[in-house]
């Protein structure tokens, strides 16, 4: 913190009724708030009540500027600027079979950029970007600053862990949200995703905003609202920032777990994968080299093996053995279609579900998450499926959890009578600068 | 508690999560929520958002009684019965200058009804019953359970501190709404207070609810919404409970502090005093009668002096000597009538405040308050004053006090030109039975 601070500046107690009867904090009376929770003077009790009434009244630009810059300023903020070439980042909000960072990052890279990429564990169905990095033998994801520095300069991409000296206020206060019912809240969100993107030092940054049943934002109201608040919470800090809206109303691509993830991202890599990822890749790789003002054809540079090659580099360079064969589950069991027809609904959150019931996520942070655990996709909405013909492979170490995952999946896919017309969702909804 | 607690049964975050978002918790939720917090396994910081998320939404009567019913559960229920005469309490909501229960204890007593008052030191503008009590010598209200029975049988009246043992749950969850900000929720005030006022074993229950600048609530909706709710759960206790709403714009009677008011109270009782404290007691005193169905005429035992009577046999039997001299106030300073006209505004809050400034008060629950210190009042709405008249005396010990008290007033004396009518408030507003 650059200025001292005083405890005894304001009334915590008066700033949480006037939020909760409708007024407004002033810069200074939110920044206080963040760098008092942080010290320790303003209590939990306190900040969870006063987070609660910023769900039911929110928080002006005036508010949660202010507010974000205390959240950064509560630790370092890193400095990637001399590495001779400009540096982008992307963060995606969070669904179902969401393995884009794996590709874009080698992708990006290879056109030039330097990608920081830094990534979570995280409570989702499935693990993070690191759980499913760790599926690979030898790699890992804790590298110093000065690891990520001079990778950045070797190899030109990096996705490591965010250490703790990264926004500790929004560590707090994270987890203070997560145990208080006060999550689902666009500013808290919008300030939380930001404090630790802006801190990590990016130049630019993409936001992949996930609409849909397996994301937290249900609508594209709120999701586009989420979205307008990052990207001027980036801009106001002096990163260049823009966030795409993609449905995420079924699972991205055919897996959802670890290692399957993992297994799809380099099929993408070697030129094959699924339609949807390749697209979705393509669309924010263009977004981010943009925002820098390079002029390349990420689409070449798949085709032309260039992102490969560079994802065998990061993958090397983190210790790991791109070659080495991933893991594959003890058991699998498949689900088939129950009727003739088209596939009307694969509903993301019963996908999801299935995959945190097989093994793929955790309950609790400390728990570990299996890495060949997941489900694997054989339809995608729209497709004509026969009565009987495998919709979907459960894989799990465990097998006694195949009940509750085939459990969860109920009520999560419809197929529609054969004939009817089966309308899909776009994969990219929205776009916000 | 009657039957075993199991803190798995609900996951609170679930339940933080469904009030907050609209929707509503069974019987068994409601006072599961209560039991976990009592038990510690629900946290503060969990049960300060919950309580943020009540604010907002409400409760209902299914949630209401239940969760009340779990906070006289989480202590003793007193009981009453057998004394040979029935037992009705007072309740007041709390305003500047409200010293009924001084008065109301002793004259009901004298109809032959018990009154076990079980009163508080609270943290308003002047000290609470047992603050003001205590300005006369000797007098002491830490009474043991026996030594109240005891005083009910001979002398047909108490009023004594609420013991520890009475509603927990509220005792902690009332600290915690404290310094939260989440003390103005019509059912959270609600289910405080008659949890209290049910342990405490009164077979019938009379409550004065405060409207106006120097009560919580401020308007009459407001105050007829809690009035009711305080009724409904009353009677559902199977406690007969009645309330009045009654006017707090301005202080009750020509005094706001502590041994001040008791003085008043003293002049009430010997058949003098300011008609609206005796009408406001006669009031309240004939609902009280009325829910035991005792017909007697309190006017008659005021006028009589069987009411003073059983005031001092009251102050006796607690240690006190009602001829000994109150305590007088080191320092007066007189606040005049700026013009001629008429009085249109005394504010209660202003009123309080200074009397808060004064002395009369606590800044923390810690703190001593001055038995002497208030204000006087002179004049009220409706009366036709003079330039230079006095229009209040300010009473401390500490006269470096007195700037900050005439600040408090600064905006709550307003004088009309002479001839314009002014319209008072009514004493009593309403009735909710």
């Amino acid at each position: 913190m650059s200025r001292p601070f005083d405890p005894q500046r304001f009334a915590v107690v008066d700033l949480i009724r006037r939020k909760r009867d409708g007024g407004s904090w002033s810069a200074d009376e939110a920044r206080w708030i963040i760098e008092a929770y942080t010290a320790g003077f303003v209590a939990d009790e306190q900040m969870s009540a006063l987070a609660m009434a910023v769900f039911f009244r929110g928080m002006s630009a005036e508010e949660l500027d202010p507010w974000t810059r205390a959240m950064i300023d509560s630790g370092v903020r890193l400095d990637y600027s001399g590495l001779g070439r400009p540096t982008v980042d992307k963060h995606s909000t969070g669904g179902v079979g969401d393995k884009i960072t794996l590709i874009l990052t080698p992708l990006v890279a290879a056109c030039g950029v330097a990608v920081p990429q830094l990534s979570g564990r995280g409570l989702g169905h499935t693990g993070g970007t690191l759980d499913k990095l760790e599926s690979i033998l030898g790699w890992r994801g804790d590298l110093s600053a000065d690891e990520v520095r001079r990778q950045l300069v070797e190899v030109g991409g990096a996705i490591v862990a965010a250490g703790p000296e990264l926004a500790p206020a929004d560590r707090k206060l994270y987890a203070l949200r997560d145990v208080t019912g006060t999550v689902e809240s666009i500013p808290l969100i919008a300030s939380s995703i930001m404090s630790k993107k802006i801190a990590e030092g990016t130049g630019a940054l993409v936001l992949d905003v996930k609409v849909g049943s397996g994301a937290f934002m249900k609508d594209t109201v709120d999701a586009r609202e989420l979205a307008r608040t990052m990207v001027r919470i980036g801009t106001g800090a002096g990163v260049r920032t823009v966030a795409l809206l993609s449905d995420m109303s079924t699972p991205l691509g055919w897996t959802a777990g670890n290692a399957l993830e993992v297994a799809e991202a380099v099929e993408v890599l070697a030129g094959g994968g699924p339609a949807d990822v390749v697209d979705l890749t393509l669309a924010l790789a263009r977004e981010m080299l943009a925002t820098v003002g390079i002029d390349a054809d990420p689409a070449e540079a798949l085709a032309s093996g260039r992102a490969m090659d560079r994802w065998r580099r990061i993958i090397r360079a983190q210790g790991g053995d791109p070659e080495a064969p991933l893991p594959t589950a003890l058991e699998t069991e498949v689900v088939t279609a129950p009727a003739d027809g088209i596939v009307e609904r694969l509903d993301a959150m019963a996908v999801g579900l299935a995959a945190w019931h097989l093994g793929a996520g955790r309950v609790r942070k400390e728990d570990d998450v299996q890495a060949a655990a997941g489900v694997e996709l054989h339809a995608k909405p729209g497709d004509v499926v026969r009565a009987g013909q495998p919709l979907l492979t459960l894989h799990t170490d465990t097998p006694e959890r195949f009940a509750a995952a085939r459990g969860a999946l109920e009520g999560g896919i419809g197929i529609a009578p054969p004939g009817t017309t089966v309308v899909t969702t776009p994969l990219i909804l929205g776009r916000v600068a």
